[in-house]
């Protein structure tokens, strides 16, 4: 499985991905799950993916092989020059889409699972920062206010954190925290989770995105889990009791 | 959904269920989901139950019939007259299976799913606390010293608080405040989980159980629910900030 998350904030996008793959629980690897595709002061669009590992690189190539076959030909549309985050979110769909024809039913013939999951978040120069979750039907949906984040992958044990502290108003420095939270907890409580992540900023009117691989041994995040569990410690005990 | 928790301490046993039952989203209602056999002085057996909802009653039904007849007739073989609390699991087991022969079939060609598991707890003169968890085909598995608890449906919310505080040395009182705050986190993160909740608390050598319904406006769970709330919005705000 995997655990990625991320956040529509007035101040910006903050994605965070774990590098766990596996196929079966006897085989465990590391893959990326985060891609960025940048045109510097223009544009920045961040993917994030879960589920089916063959697929979700299928549609990443896809949408790379598009960018660099556009450098060459004239009217190739790409997540870099289409016309607004929602249409390259489209495109990311369209290429979920095209990998599904092509792969899904021999994948299902072996007792595999095709389906797959891809987060897009990013900001064009005269629009907006933008979130969008890409299902396996090639369908997606937007983050608004009422709940400013994106899930992939094994979202529950993160979600409480998110839903206690994340609102549009959030600064960057607390939504980083949070994500690493949410992270943390699920990182202690599922296995198919794992180090290293990798953190992404992408700062409102930047177009640019600012990322971090954190190692298990990063000495910041490692203060983060383990003040956090000391918060958690030192609150738990001192909740009040119910007699029965 | 459900979330039901139980945890098997040195000390003794605490469950807590909560009540919400739905078909679909629109047909959501209050069951008890938890369920005591006892007989005072000698054995305390008690029962939640997640999935299927005409599933679980059927076997909660069929064990409080055999209770019953065993009243009148010899030799019929009940959770409260087996030789042992593995046994009662059995006999759990055994009544999960006569339902699903029964039922699954219709039930499925309905449309609708028949999975369900019981968590099975309790302790009878002459043995130990055990807390066994029995799945839908009739098996089980029992908690250990390793992962002193048990959880059937929402159970990945709420899952972080116990790896973190629970052990089998944990006193009552502080395992009775865990159960509280998982519950919390599934509340507050899922609709499908809904109060009142259940409290029981099995104490070791006492073949008894103690039980409360706490309701929505129960002053003390409310005092936990913010105490915990205020504990992590000030411990998150507190946690050292990651540059990027």
């Amino acid at each position: 499985m995997t655990y990625c998350v991320g956040l529509k904030l007035k101040a910006g996008l903050v994605l965070l991905s774990d590098t766990r793959t596996n196929a079966g629980l006897d085989n465990i690897s590391r893959y990326r799950k985060m891609f960025i595709f940048e045109t510097t002061g223009e544009r920045v669009i961040a993917l994030m993916a879960a589920g089916n590992l063959s697929v979700t690189q299928g549609v990443v190539n896809q949408l790379q092989s598009d960018i660099d076959r556009s450098a060459e030909e004239d009217g190739v549309e790409t997540v870099l020059n289409c016309k607004s985050i929602y249409r390259a979110a489209q495109l990311v769909g369209q290429a979920m889409r095209d990998v599904q024809t092509r792969d899904r039913a021999s994948i299902e013939a072996s007792g595999a699972g095709a389906d797959a999951s891809i987060i897009v978040a990013g900001e064009r120069l005269g629009g907006e920062p933008r979130l969008f979750l890409v299902y396996t039907a090639g369908n997606f949906i937007e983050a608004g206010e009422d709940t400013p984040y994106l899930q992939v992958g094994e979202h529950k044990y993160g979600k409480p954190i998110l839903d206690r502290v994340i609102r549009p108003e959030t600064t960057l420095e607390e939504a980083i925290k949070a994500v690493l939270v949410s992270m943390d907890s699920t990182l202690r409580s599922n296995l198919s989770v794992g180090m290293p992540l990798d953190l992404c900023v992408i700062r409102a009117g930047r177009f640019h995105a600012d990322t971090l691989r954190i190692e298990s041994d990063h000495p910041e995040f490692r203060q983060i889990s383990d003040s956090w569990a000391n918060t958690l410690r030192v609150g738990f005990h001192s909740l009040p009791k119910i007699t029965i």
